[in-house]
């Protein structure tokens, strides 16, 4: 900012000459925590003053509607979204999320340094403020291939990018506490720095390790106790409430019924598929259920808003005060928070353009990368037992088993509700491919594939014959990745990403049609998309640091052993 | 850090390895709000963590006192202490106070960056830690001379210091409000880091203005509605319990009553004598007044600790959790805040080793510069009436009278409890006196003088008869600025302050000592000294910036109108 411009603004705000004025508003106040009714002069971008008189170039008649600080996301993968992020931004700006603090952990599993790149150029000047944290676990461990492995001295290119804040999740906490020198590089060069920390059920002094070297933040908390434990320690707590939700609705209620302070405390999605942000929202759905868990929607407010800002250390948002970001919302109420309006930097909003992206560098448009394969490459020989991946219903998680499997010529043949699990590295044309039996997607005459394998996102394949589950992979490659379902050679539905094999390039509307045709095609291999979308639990067989079996390019991984199984 | 040294850290307390516990602690934890009885594991300077077993090489068994951060004092000047910064922080240690965040404004008005420069070295390694924030107003006005004047250029050169935090107290806030361009010059090089605000009384427009500016601070509230406003457009709220303590005391009480968020409440002591301190305490005083007024004991501590360090984004203190500096005080109760024992960096504190101070910089040892002076250099001439500054009883407050005076040959004569004053400039030898009548120090038979005369530090000098003030002007540039009381050409007391003019390079008891013979001179020549210090009285007149009517070495000033009196 000039000198000029300051001198404007402050010359506005003495004059009550404004560019936008929201009048009858009820000011929601995250400082003294009130709600006044007054109206709002806001100017090149910034918020002027609240009350008094103000004269705009355009007003919005508020008519009593609550007006809130834009909501911030702590933590989230806008990847995930499967989405370009100039969609994603569109889709949550309607919930009225203004800013994001987003981990490009996945399209740096895939394409390292150039993917983040991406994703800062992508995100550049979109109403929606993206932050970014940089991935500390790329790959996320040694067990598996990914396309790209970043060290310290890499991160510290991006380090002083304008949005780039600190150290993404460090999800790799054995690397930790067992002070892994790789870990403490990434560790100490962004100690200055917010540093997210990824902590599932750590405690005792396996956590105070952790905190001591520098994680500060956690989104992993499943019940209240682990809350409480880590709040202890300092860390900021990030109630998560994505397209998962363990633990979080008992957590709320409990914060509420006994009190514990929530000056640390904010919200994140982590993972949120677009259809259900459309549904049912976003950070302000998470509001809604934090009011009904017995949250006053003050606090809950500045959980959204001041909370998040002050954990990152954005001294520029998250409140409605003089020179603070005009980044605000309008709410018809504090109970169900349906926005009624957004205002991102000064100006309302009414829609991202939609543009055709610009084309993406070779890395990330072209990024799968097979050998070329053999018609027995997927031949599985089995001795008398197998480990079989069992997958748990309705959960993320699974569990290891073995026993004998129905066989051909000394080779695994589906029946009996199993059916075969490939993951193909795709990253280095290695040719590598993990091979397994699973339990749990009883696919009939096909295969289902993708290239979205958390964290290294191989390619993952499954189904009851070979020959299908090839043309599954053959589709991918063809169209640079996605989701397919091929019974009998034909492609029976496809959703093609392109971008790193993560994203589309494509409208909202194509990716959700695509999405349902996959879906009806998966029910016609005889899968139930009732109680769990099969195409999420394919993309998660392969990440290895979630209990208790998995499958990766290496070869069937035991997660308690943490070893691979013979 | 290192990574050997953070490997050592987390290889300690994996294994529960002090090199200092503290047992039987009832442990404040800041970010719960709880108290717990545990052991506290100490190495390498900060917190290993809290509770479990630890082996220490040193041992304090606290026997269930109460274990709180270090103590953080949000806004002082370590020159009003008139102590040497290593004694400073001797006393204020023995309070439980470890961090102060000084603004050296006192001596840059003196010697600028030269000053500044040589606070920095001096209080380098002190285990009190003293962090800076750059003097934003040297001068602090246009209407008198100082012996530096630092622009925004000036300031950025000590920047990047590790100590240094941001800008100081603006407290020019007409300056601020009027966009004037080297104000903003320096409000805009410090924008993204903490800018102190001194505004007293703001409100409104010019409040929202002010803040829009950058200011993010204040320390100035003397009533509760004062820290409504200004914390409702974000400010953080030093409340301020020196010497002075206007208001602070029903603010307290109404802060506990009406429920208002303490996150962005801090203390301040801003300036408390020496004496003050050893009497009733430091910042553990304010804890003391805090509680006795209805805030909670763990409310209290978190405003002179964790919020303090977050106002100025500390991360590394604050509270007691793994990675934390490991300063400690140990209290006896939450109700007094009685010391027990201080822990800074990780060491019991037993006091500030004793040792000569290193000669100062020549523009500090010898920073009196006076004009040779002729016998009749402060003679007044007198026209039908005269202005009269007269002191308010108690206050630091003073109002402007218009009369006729006593006179002898067409000059003012002392009598009728009035004395002359003068302001002599005593940076640049330009021989500049301003010369006025003063009512409210009815002195008697001699002269009074300093060189602490806020904000210029100009020579100050009232008396009954010129002989003796200029007697008491040849004795401060004799031994290079202080306080002294001259009578009958005989010097009756002194108290050199060869730091700049304004600190003492001699031992506390010296200093009380000093002061006390101060005293009793001033009484000798007939001054109350029970209602109020006339040499802080003396100190003060000269601030061009305090209502109502001032003197300054270009004349007597009505600050009203700001504009000299004819």
């Amino acid at each position: 900012m000039d000198k000029q411009k300051l001198t404007r603004r402050i010359s506005a705000l003495k004059g009550g000459r404004a560019e936008l004025v929201i009048r009858n508003a009820r000011v929601v106040n995250v400082f003294t925590d009130t709600i006044e009714e007054a109206d709002v002069g806001i100017a090149d971008g910034v918020v002027l003053g609240v009350g008094g008189d103000w004269q705009g170039e355009q007003e919005i008649d508020a008519a009593g509607a609550y007006l809130a600080p834009g909501l911030i996301d702590g933590h989230m993968h806008i990847e995930s979204s499967m989405a370009h992020p100039a969609r994603f931004a569109d889709t949550v700006l309607r919930q009225g999320t203004t800013t994001v603090i987003a981990d490009p952990h996945e399209i740096a599993n895939v394409a390292g340094l150039v993917g983040i790149r991406y994703m800062l150029d992508q995100t550049e000047g979109l109403p929606l403020t993206v932050f970014f944290m940089l991935p500390s676990c790329v790959p996320a461990t040694c067990f598996e291939t990914s396309g790209a492995s970043l060290s310290a001295v890499d991160l510290l290119t991006l380090a002083h990018e304008p949005r780039v804040l600190g150290l993404g999740e460090v999800m790799d906490y054995v690397a930790v506490t067992g002070a892994d020198e790789a870990m403490l590089d990434k560790l100490l060069a962004f100690r200055d720095r917010p540093i997210d920390g990824h902590a599932p059920l750590l405690s005792g002094r396996a956590l105070q390790a952790y905190c001591l070297a520098g994680p500060f933040s956690d989104h992993e908390c499943s019940n209240f106790d682990e809350v409480k434990e880590k709040l202890a320690q300092g860390m900021h707590i990030q109630l998560r409430y994505g397209s998962a939700c363990r633990g979080v609705e008992e957590i709320m209620s409990r914060v509420a019924k006994e009190g514990l302070p929530t000056e640390r405390m904010l919200f994140c999605t982590d993972d949120k598929h677009l259809e259900n942000i459309r549904a049912e929202g976003h950070i302000n759905f998470i509001l809604r259920r934090a009011v009904a868990n017995g949250i006053p929607a003050v606090t809950a407010l500045k959980m959204a808003t001041l909370n998040a800002a002050g954990c990152y250390g954005l001294r520029d948002r998250g409140a409605i005060a003089p020179g603070f970001r005009a980044d605000l919302v309008l709410f018809r109420d504090l109970k169900d928070f349906d926005v009624e309006n957004v205002i991102c930097g000064g100006r309302l909003f009414t829609g991202v353009q939609e543009q055709a992206a610009p084309p993406a560098p070779a890395e990330i448009a072209r990024s799968v990368h097979l050998a070329p394969r053999k018609p027995d490459c997927l031949r599985l020989p089995v001795g008398q037992t197998m480990p079989i991946l069992q997958l748990v219903p309705g959960e993320v998680l699974t569990t290891l088993d073995r026993r004998p499997v129905p066989q051909e010529d000394g080779c695994f043949k589906a029946g009996d509700g199993l059916v075969k699990i490939a993951v193909l590295e795709r990253h280095h044309a290695s040719g590598r491919i993990g091979l397994g039996v699973l339990e749990g997607l009883p696919i009939r005459g096909g295969a289902i594939a993708t290239t979205v394998g958390h964290d290294s996102h191989n390619l993952v394949v499954a189904g009851d014959n070979d020959g299908d589950m090839l043309a599954a992979v053959d589709v991918l490659e063809e169209c640079g990745g996605g989701y397919t379902v091929v019974s009998g050679g034909k492609t029976l539905a496809l959703l093609p990403l392109p971008i790193a094999g993560l994203m589309s390039d494509a409208p909202l509307s194509e990716i959700f049609s695509r999405q349902q045709a996959l879906l009806r095609a998966a029910r016609q291999l005889g899968l139930d998309t009732d109680s769990a979308d099969p195409f999420i639990t394919l993309s998660f067989v392969a990440l290895p640091v979630l209990p208790a079996c998995r499958i990766t390019d290496k070869g069937m991984f035991d997660v308690t052993s943490m070893s691979f199984i013979k």
